[in-house]
């Protein structure tokens, strides 16, 4: 409750004091984690002036109020509107501008019908963004555990991946190793893609066995207390050819290299541009076809972006991955990625090991 | 592409000959999963008249284009707006009344920008949820191999849970167990919630050890090539208590009952009807703090609602759960759960067996 109750301090100074709003209704269900530190609610009413509100319906409810210490929780039943009954309690508390994090057409049409003018009710999700996107301490030990996880993970992927096993198998050892250490879920779907469908960035995990010569892209990653993790390595199933060898060094340089350069008070994009540039210089320009990495925090893809369009300056506590690839359609791909804790000076991977392309 | 195409025709259908209609614009990331058979696009477009355009960013452009034969597939690079691009083929093709399936308000106020009335353009889910609803032959097919994984999963959680096992580590041994038989990603994170957090329906999966004499609810699901499944069972870790055995009888009759009462034609209220009715009757109605079901797909929560409020009624190829539960706070929960596959006469359950109390 302690974070909570933090958090959602440092949210209404923003809001309210520096950006005018006297409310924010966060409805989106990771936004809430992080303001709540527990799932299965449905809406958080944070006034400027009272006592939050939190709207639980029955499947949870109970849940809620044994967690949601410090705050007021409200029964949402099956029959009720959701944007009503938190448009009243808003009206009740004398709101009138009132932010909303993020929702869908269709609720923000209900919500906005509840207030004398469209204007009332503005969608800013900024404020709620700036806050995830630099992780205080506790966020920051908690995806040092996740990314200590899916270096695990990648181990058991590494002692799998072998002429003959299946993609889905190798899947297999690389989750049970991270759920038996005490992972969480896993952050997204892993792919393990091999052969030529590694040329594809989201090849998945097909029921292809791995051939000798395969190219194999393992991207992973566990959760820890909701807080995820991102990392890949490619292997060679076999010995590694000299194309693989000199498309692998070019993405290891660049990828090392953009690492080099990350820090507090550096543009993402002029770090893309490092990578962007050495994997230029070796041939494979055309085949870096995504930009380097994004944050990762409660959700596996988050603010900031690291590409040749970010408009973000990377600050310290910011979480992001680092994942140069090359992708050739029809040959097999590479990538490496880490995940990356920005720091003052300088950054530290907090995914670490496996830098060979050789699996044997 | 068969598959894809025979779902446009079907959308089509509904959308322009009966809904009037001119183009119908997919931006759900699961709805394009339904239309294209593959992942990673972000947005089709489907005109009364003329080819349909996917679009994808550059990071899966290549996938899209081996994949998707019969579309044509644009790329959107990362400084585009693809609400302005899609606009502009749809004012292309003179496109006059254009249907949207899903977007958030910020995405909704950059789309009617674009055309001369906000009127042009409508939010309307509808027709792509009633086909999505009623499962063709190919996806009852990848479901029933979804439920047998799942069903083998719940094998292994009868043999991990012993006392002073951690409810991770036997979610460990059924993900282990699915993975391995070929299933893909889980469908939702799985539940292990042992002791008195068992009354939590959503009580997750901790690193707490199971004592002797508690309840397990163990509530898991896989996916196979995108489709999901969805099972609980609960089991007592050592021998099972009078009191433990009579709240268990209650549900299990609840569920047997509202099984036998599914079939197309009949009420979806009607059918929570009568395992809340059961549940009533045995002392435990205030207990049961959800609805009985709901749609399994592509998505483990979809439409339909199987609930006191449900205005659908169940046909031939809706795949539903049916899973009452009682949860008791502070002492623990109950609740059995099977992925059912309604027919024209009765239903038939794709998630089998383990319909007992005692883990021993």
């Amino acid at each position: 409750m302690v974070r909570a109750l933090k958090r959602i301090k440092a949210l209404k100074k923003a809001a309210f004091s520096d950006g005018g709003y006297d409310a924010y209704l966060i409805l989106n269900s990771t936004n809430l984690l992080y303001f709540l530190g527990f799932p299965g609610t449905s809406a958080l009413l944070v006034p400027s002036d009272g006592e939050c509100t939190v709207y639980v319906y029955g499947v949870n409810y109970e849940q809620a109020k044994a967690e949601g210490k410090g705050f007021s929780v409200q029964l949402v039943n099956g029959d009720e509107n959701l944007m009503g009954k938190t448009a009243a309690q808003a009206k009740s508390c004398g709101v009138r501008r009132l932010a909303v994090d993020t929702l869908g057409v269709e609720s923000w049409q209900k919500l906005v019908k509840e207030f004398p003018s469209e204007k009332a009710v503005e969608v800013n999700s900024d404020f709620v963004q700036s806050l995830r996107m630099v992780k205080d301490e506790e966020e920051v030990q908690l995806m040092r555990r996740a990314a200590e996880l899916t270096s695990e993970g990648m181990k058991a992927a590494l002692e799998a991946v072998k002429p003959g096993v299946k993609e889905y198998e190798v899947a297999a050892e690389i989750e049970y190793a991270m759920r038996k250490q005490g992972a969480g879920s896993t952050a997204f779907e892993s792919s393990v893609a091999s052969g030529a469908p590694s040329a594809f960035p989201h090849g998945g995990c097909s029921d292809r066995a791995i051939r000798d010569g395969d190219l194999v892209v393992v991207d992973i990653g566990s959760t820890y207390r909701f807080y995820c993790s991102d990392m890949t390595r490619t292997f060679a199933a076999g010995k590694p050819s000299q194309k693989q060898l000199k498309i692998f060094e070019a993405v290891r340089q660049a990828q090392e290299k953009a690492f080099e350069a990350m820090g507090a008070g550096v543009k993402a994009a002029d770090v893309d541009g490092v990578a962007r540039r050495i994997i230029s210089d070796a041939g494979y320009g055309s085949y870096f076809v995504h930009g380097l990495g994004h944050g990762v925090g409660l959700e596996v893809h988050e603010a900031p972006t690291l590409n040749r369009f970010s408009k973000e300056t990377l600050q310290a506590g910011m979480v992001v991955t680092d994942e140069p690839g090359v992708y050739i359609v029809g040959y097999g791909g590479v990538r490496i990625e880490d995940t990356v804790l920005v720091q003052k000076s300088g950054a530290e991977k907090l995914t670490i090991g496996l830098y060979s392309l050789s699996a044997e």
